[in-house]
């Protein structure tokens, strides 16, 4: 799932325009640099409607956050799993990838900069509350889907969740804020001690 | 180990008692309000030293990081492990705790914040990098010498310790930028989690 797929929408459709020029610029300019007249720039339709509907880039980009996870929640389904090994396979290829391209890198610092908002900021503390939740509840359902089909240990499926979702945090804050030559953590370290972890714990022992 | 406590220095230390300011400032308010000048007002001796030393706050709070990095290096050792597995725990217990005192989450959340300027400023990813290392190098240190003692299982410390420290980043970002009523993740969750996964990892089969 690349996190441009989401603005693929209806050309017509203003709001999703807008949110879309928004990831643009934000991912162009970073947090700290954004300004609203920024957005506008990359804004093809009416600006009157960014200056009518937003008092700054706080409440736009809150909007954003939320804009995203409504359309997560609509493409990302929670019933069609085939395998469920394979789709944490998938998900920690994903998300521990070896290598980031320059578009994901640019959004993954501008998702760090503006979690980091919520530490002084409620409206963005609620919306990345919604955000974990969504991607953890996601994460439990493929682990209880394994231990229903009998191809996963009776673990419990909320905890194993919170520890990936815990992990996948903190590996996508280390990969922008630090450089494995300097001291950051490899992201092929985590991944392959991750990957043992699942297999030890949900695949060995009174499953076999 | 308290945060606080690498501050607890010789009184005429002009360096340390600059960096206690910083500290102080800091935990106050935050890092988007903080100004020179508002260190300024916690330093009580001469501000001039402030303003002929520092360009601006960045340049003061890099600095700061690697003034708390080196006491950590001074301060934690890395020889005198009685019990690997109790210090695991001793460390889990802290990093993950189910509360916060005030003044850690005040920290906390000026970690994170300085964190995310690491996203956009090389001289706060170097202090971060180093950062990383430090603390991953000394888990490994304790692994390691469960594997040496024949307690843990032969795991690669290096491995188990990137594991770990990415949860532990990320479990930090969660706290400060979430509320586990609104869907942030229960730190509980991977406290029992964590246990149970290094229980498995490092305690059973083959060293029983």
């Amino acid at each position: 799932m690349a996190p441009g797929d989401v603005f693929d929408a209806d050309p017509d459709d203003t709001e999703a325009a807008l949110m879309a020029a928004t990831y643009r610029a934000l991912c162009e300019h970073g947090y700290a640099d954004l300004t609203i007249q920024k957005i506008g720039e990359e804004f093809e339709k009416s600006t009157s409607l960014l200056y009518h509907h937003y008092d700054g880039k706080d409440e736009l980009l809150v909007a954003f956050l939320g804009f995203m996870l409504d359309r997560f929640e609509d493409d990302v389904p929670f019933e069609d799993v085939v395998d469920p090994w394979a789709e944490l396979q998938d998900v920690l290829d994903h998300v521990l990838a070896p290598g980031m391209d320059a578009e994901r890198e640019e959004l993954t610092s501008a998702m760090i900069e503006l979690r980091a908002q919520a530490a002084h900021d409620p409206a963005y503390r609620e919306a990345f509350s919604r955000h974990d939740r969504f991607f953890r509840d996601r994460l439990a359902a493929v682990v209880r889907d394994g231990i229903d089909r009998g191809v996963f240990r009776d673990v419990d499926p909320d905890r194993v969740a919170a520890l990936l979702q815990t992990t996948f945090n903190g590996a996508m804050m280390q990969r922008v804020t630090t450089d494995p030559e300097d001291g950051g953590v490899p992201v092929d370290d985590v991944r392959a001690e991750l990957e043992a972890v699942l297999e030890d714990r949900l695949l060995q022992g009174d499953a076999e």
